[in-house]
């Protein structure tokens, strides 16, 4: 159960992906640990330009020689107008004036043209690097883009947050498709279905996912240890992605604050919010949450709140101030530890023997 | 792992409970079939007078010698006033007319004392009439019903959304507790959190709460079948709770038009509304739901709300109409399949079977 198509398309060990979290998370020591150990590193490369993603694959290169993948955000058409940039800042100033930051009016927004034209440079610089898997995240590229990096041998992984979504990347050609539950932290893969139908969880996901598509699924979702991915496989996943638990390792990326923040938080903590980025994701309640709430419904779209929140973001994680910075988790912080990538897998690995030679007396 | 401290405390053969589904689902024959096939029938009596309560008892105690159980509402103390419940029905009369109801302008709402004691009759009632379990949602019963609850040798198992409630529930004395997770359908059973902290998925929700406690720990939500119950013992369950899956059985009380919206669901169906009870629950979108989503911060509490709807509801399910019926459901509805008692638990149990028997190769 646990060697199977999924861990045969991937060329890895163990059924385990670490979740392509973006914003400087996955660090490359983080990435090719992964990979070493017997797992799946991926690069979370949401936020990087063409530029930035070429140098981290080659860096990663350095450290493995182990398949590792790399995500990509899939560009959805948004508009924003100068109101609702205006109006999203007066929100926002009280909080940049706690900060010291400079009060803004207006602001220059990508457009998604540019939005565009980045995803398709970096979908080049994935095909000339030859990375060997690439998954993506808020809908599903195009049938010319499916096309060169299946023939470029890429192995491609689409992410679901519904059976909906789950048929519609099969139908386009995925290899493979993570169905990530409602207990997922960061950002909702969701893009055909309202927020609320979207949030299910693994439970009812997985198994329905299952019944209704012939690739391998990765459950994704608040999966910490070896009862998780059993239980995944017991669903009829093939493995698990997980992104928390990588997370709070010592080799990731994330802000020290951060991490102390899912190994000191409850279960109750966690909300879905989209103040951050202007797309719902889960994380850690705090003051900038709580202060934005009530405007939710008024913040415009991602990508555009988020360029918007950046100064306040970078500003109070410089400063280590988990006030207003976004402080990403799932929902099962309680069992994050501050561990290596080596200890976390083998693990897992070990609870899942374990448990899966139990008998049905 | 199928026989352990949950069934034993049961006294049952399978770790299987039959959801205490209220309003008219969990039939005498429905009851007795769970328990005569070897799994708990439970009797939701959260809306039954005393003296239905004991009538239904007795009825399925002459239909079965197994044990089965009782589930009680713990009364909240609620208050509604006059302006509420004339704004409350200024946005039910619209949907009352389509109906050919009567309009309603004021109307007679139970007090929060007269639930209570309706509460402290059925106690008495399960002493009396000595059923072997009894189990809460809503809240845990004061130390005094606890104990003598406990003195008459009842079984007692709390309901938690939360890894706090689970605590709480066993700090109260209860032998078990069911952790709902996100996935169920019917009503929240959250007493302590807030209700956006206390929708965790169950691959998060059980493996804290089993850190966190020392009673046994029973899943629920979203679980359908062999792969559920599986999933959930890999995650430190003892056992699972099951109510949409019992709900579309032949034996269940369900209207039929609820039964055939569960069969031709979708999993993007299901939403959290309040509109019905005042209390949030889970079910397949409606007319009614969609007319009332806007109003639903204005409504009176549970059970004023259940109130001033109860003639809709009636008159709606009366009349085979889907539209305005409470059509209560977990995510899981495509697993959903109109079988007797017996199949379903029968195939449950063989499936995990032949799950537990699986190898980490």
């Amino acid at each position: 159960m646990l060697n199977n198509k999924m861990t045969e398309l991937l060329k890895v060990k163990y059924p385990i992906i670490q979740a392509p979290m973006a914003g400087g998370i996955t660090t490359s020591a983080l990435v090719a640990e992964v990979s070493n150990t017997g797992g799946l590193g991926m690069i979370g490369a949401g936020y990087l330009t063409p530029v930035q993603t070429r140098e981290q694959i080659k860096e990663v290169k350095q450290l493995t020689s182990n398949p590792f993948g790399i995500n990509l955000f899939v560009p959805n058409e948004f508009k924003v107008t100068e109101n609702e940039i205006k109006s999203a800042n007066q929100f926002l100033n009280p909080i940049r004036q706690k900060l010291n930051l400079e009060q803004k009016e207006n602001m220059e927004i990508p457009n998604y043209k540019d939005v565009y034209e980045t995803f398709i440079e970096q979908i080049k610089v994935v095909i000339e690097e030859k990375v060997p898997i690439c998954s993506f995240t808020f809908g599903i590229p195009s049938n010319e883009i499916i096309a060169e990096l299946k023939q470029a041998n890429i192995i491609l992984i689409g992410t679901a947050t519904t059976v909906r979504e789950a048929v519609e990347n099969e139908k386009a050609g995925m290899d493979i498709v993570v169905a990530q539950g409602s207990e997922a932290g960061g950002h909702r893969g969701s893009f055909m279905n309202g927020s609320q139908e979207s949030l299910i969880g693994l439970m009812s996901l997985i198994p329905q996912v299952v019944d209704d598509v012939n690739i391998p699924v990765v459950a994704a979702g608040g999966i910490m240890d070896g009862r998780g991915l059993m239980a995944s496989i017991c669903l009829g996943a093939m493995g698990v992605q997980m992104g928390t638990a990588f997370l709070t390792c010592i080799e990731s990326g994330a802000n020290k604050v951060h991490k102390e923040a899912i190994l000191n938080a409850k279960d109750e903590q966690t909300v879905l919010t989209r103040s951050f980025s202007g797309k719902w994701a889960r994380g850690i309640k705090n003051k900038f949450i709580l202060e934005m709430q009530n405007h939710e419904a008024l913040l415009p779209d991602f990508p555009a709140q988020n360029t918007l929140t950046q100064d306040i973001r970078k500003t109070s994680s410089a400063q280590k101030n988990q006030d207003f910075m976004s402080l990403w988790s799932g929902q099962t912080p309680r069992l994050a530890k501050n561990q290596n990538v080596k200890s976390l897998i083998t693990n897992i690995m070990a609870e899942a023997k374990k448990l899966s030679y139990m008998e049905a007396k």
